[in-house]
């Protein structure tokens, strides 16, 4: 298992591989075969940036078989989703905003992201994992009180798309096995959200297979994977953390 | 005013501006003051590509009075929009191909695409001129049997978003008057679409300040304004144009 980041240092953005506090400096393309430069740096003495650049995050809604069934909706025959704006892209331990022309609840979302690693335009289930580059953390952060707001259109898009609303990180786990693993949200050092991605409805593979029929993906690209139970609002001065075991931690603040 | 083109020729990517059938070519960026490289090529030895590389686009919703009072929907109190996929982004002369997975119907929409020049994070209407670089032709094409498929969530993105789904071009134009456009969409050479950028619910530049306030703006984003009356859906091997005078003709065939 590897443990990619991406970090800002010197003044200059660089990337490479985590063990204990230690970063191995890599050159090259993070998904084509990085090569160590042999110097590392102390995690303590870089700015950490969003592990990859997306070119897009793929978002899904009702994909748990426990959130369906507390919000009585039925299990999609396909998988129903959206994208979040590149906009919304933050780094592990930077600020959310609440947005400047709407002063309503914003919601935390924790839920486990795939980061693509090669192009794929439509796959089997089996043949998923091996577009599959790691894993990492994710908070859809949401405007809840806009996606209802209007009668004639849901502004899904809108309301998960502003400045700052898609935290992603601390790294790309790599050689996990998804199904194996359990999400928590953490508000103010309180559980708020525990749940096993083995209850999704569609599971990481098939979503790989199904969503990229729809839309190539891109090395670097993430399925955000839905959540489950125990969504709840921020307060400003929140912290709000997103942990997966094998992963760790996605943390930020709310203002 | 100035139509600006982005190509293929020779294996190399290249840009400049088109006058009659001559392209001069430029280095340097598009948006910050390129620079004439002496050179002419004829536009018939190029392979014409997007004209930029957003890094978004936006599409409305509801924009139209005319469609709006067809459809018998209120006008809408803030700009309703969605996401285009990247990989929607399709060439002028390119084939917009039917999905794999969806055998449905595919529609045409004829729209503006304003095309951003300077990073905007919420300006003024007054002020929003100054963050356009130009404007384009968009197809925002639509499998239109998806948008309603499942009762507990409208798939505007899915339906949007496939692959080839946003064909823009030919060109970039820049120093004309968008409230005095006219949008045009021609199938199999028969006019469907014809209609002022003047009914517009928000125009262009209240557009850019308003959405420019959830989402910060890119240069080379796009927001595709929204279409009116006259859409309609395309048999395989039909040839579709969006023409507005003062940009051109993008034109791409349906497969």
């Amino acid at each position: 298992m590897t443990k990619w980041v991406r970090y800002q240092a010197n003044g200059r953005i660089g990337f490479g591989t985590l063990e204990a506090d230690t970063i191995a400096e890599h050159e090259g393309d993070l998904f084509a075969s990085p090569k160590p430069t042999g110097k590392t740096l102390p995690l303590g003495a870089v700015k950490l940036l969003p592990p990859c650049v997306p070119s897009k995050m793929v978002a899904l809604w009702n994909n748990f078989h426990a959130l369906a069934a507390k919000l009585n909706v039925p299990r999609p025959p396909e998988p129903l989703y959206l994208l979040k704006s590149n906009n919304s892209f933050l780094a592990p331990n930077e600020t959310i905003r609440q947005p400047k022309a709407y002063g309503g609840k914003v919601a935390f979302e924790g839920e486990l992201g795939i980061v693509i690693g090669k192009r794929v335009s439509g796959c089997s289930e089996e043949d998923a994992p091996q577009y599959i580059f790691g894993y990492t953390c994710v908070n859809d952060v949401t405007a809840s009180e806009i996606i209802q707001k209007d009668p004639t259109f849901p502004q899904w898009v809108r309301s998960k798309g502003y400045d700052t609303f898609g935290p992603f990180g601390p790294v790309i786990a790599t050689g996990l096995d998804p199904y194996q693993l359990t999400v928590r949200t953490i508000l103010n050092g309180q559980e708020r959200q525990h749940y096993p991605v083995s209850d999704m409805i569609f599971g990481p593979y098939q979503l790989v297979a199904l969503i990229s029929r729809d839309i190539t993906l891109e090395p670097g690209d993430i399925i955000a994977c839905g959540t489950s139970v125990g969504v709840g609002s921020m307060k400003p001065g929140s912290t709000i953390e997103v942990e997966i075991d094998g992963i760790g931690t996605l943390t930020n603040r709310f203002e």
